[in-house]
């Protein structure tokens, strides 16, 4: 199992008081680290912040989450070139009920893990899509950000378990599109970029915000709004985007596919002059 | 802090592997004990086997569930008429992603808390509550039950952290009023009981289950129905219940009174003769 370190310290457990226990009242964050360095790090931390803010929480210095990733780092004797740092933020040790009492510490916790095997395969064909039948709930307080509530994607996840398939789509309660368990997605439509909106629900993640932005800086534009499932036979082409494998082409979900991924590949190249090698790779 | 066990031991803290703290994968119950009695518990029972069919997870079973309550009462030494138990059930121990892996032990734990100071004044002048800001998203998986994920009511309950107020009305994001943070509700008009349905978001409560049982054993129907914040000025009376308290009567919303609450005390009565003894204390 995976160490844990909290300042500076190897931990064993957490106190079973701790609220991000009791209630889920944390965030977290999943960093891709790539030689050494922290990738998107900079967006990493602006989630965070305004999700401490919108919990209500006191957020660790900058420089205390840094050395933290890099503690739990240096301890892993990671050699390999790719690794996945997380951290997790809880309002700390409470007693019972859902009100937090005074002046209490956050935790805060790190640990690297392994990056999962790079799938060659994946970048060069495309990758199928579960769409599972866990919707999310509209109207959430926490929409785009990382907390740690995610029964909703545990359950979409546990949907696929048995399949091949390493993704699913998820579905809000009106039939829009939001995004996968553990990713976002674009799609592609006469060289047009769409994605998502998250106000209501989902996940905002940093490599949706860094695709977004890199195809900004090349004068595309995304347009980010409300897309129905019944839309997604309309699309050219289709991608999803995560922090750890950067940007992934999409061929199919359910009986949709979708053609060749010339758009998509365009946008890979793009992505991998912008820190995502691995989307060349 | 309260002292937690699990399988028969004292535990002084759980894994931060556990997917309770990692994505709030898990469910819990809290049990008024009164007399060294367990109120209410195979209500608490089948909310949590429910809970667990829609988690897909392993529940334990009723008697190691009984026997790990009455353990932690036996070690808290608890000399009090009236104390709380909790129960935590989660997924168990994983490795870094939402999907579950293979047949992982859930973990159950077992705390026994100092039951909330009798307010006599409460049950018999009623309370205020506040309306709190927090919306709770619509179309939750796991509308009713009572999981780990519980920010919504976390973010509602700070919002009144600073007043003298013990508890606040939540609505959902289409204005419908569905429950307290810790309690649900019931108003009354020309002698007709609604409380709002919980089939989109919200907690069902034991209390609210037995209060509905309790009064259709009188004859008296509980229209269970959508109700509106616009509407709450119509009604004549106002109660919340709550597996500790059982029912108070409620005095105020915001601007919104409610009169002298006799038909509210009618059914404290009917609930004192249902083992809900300090409704009439």
């Amino acid at each position: 199992m995976t160490e844990w370190f909290s300042r500076g310290e190897l931990i064993e457990a957490i106190s079973a008081n701790d609220r991000g226990l009791q209630y889920g009242d944390g965030l977290f964050e999943t960093i891709a680290i790539r030689d050494g360095e922290l990738r998107l790090w900079e967006y990493h931390l602006a989630r965070l912040r305004k999700g401490c803010e919108t919990l209500g929480f006191w957020m660790p210095s900058d420089d205390v989450l840094l050395e933290g990733v890099m503690h739990a780092l240096r301890e892993s004797e990671s050699t390999e070139i790719a690794a996945v740092a997380k951290i997790i933020i809880t309002a700390g040790e409470g007693s019972r009920g859902y009100g937090r009492t005074g002046n209490t510490p956050p935790s805060t916790l790190f640990a690297v893990f392994p990056a999962a095997p790079h799938q060659a395969a994946a970048y060069r064909d495309g990758i199928d899509l579960a769409l599972c039948r866990t919707r999310l709930a509209v109207g959430s307080v926490a929409a785009g950000l990382k907390t740690l509530n995610r029964l909703e994607q545990v359950l979409a996840r546990t949907e696929f378990a048995e399949t091949e398939l390493i993704e699913g789509l998820t579905m809000d309660a009106d039939d829009n599109i939001i995004c996968g368990t553990m990713s976002n997605v674009f799609f592609i439509k006469d060289r047009m970029i769409h994605t998502p909106s998250l106000d209501r629900c989902g996940v905002e993640g940093v490599m949706r915000r860094h695709v977004i932005a890199c195809l900004e800086k090349q004068g595309i534009a995304t347009n980010i709004r409300r897309i129905k499932i019944a839309e997604m036979s309309d699309f050219d082409e289709v991608f999803i985007s995560n922090s750890q494998f950067g940007v992934l082409p999409v061929r199919r979900c359910t009986d949709v596919r979708w053609g060749v991924a010339d758009r998509t590949r365009e946008i890979m190249s793009v992505m991998a002059d912008n820190g995502v090698a691995e989307c060349l790779s």
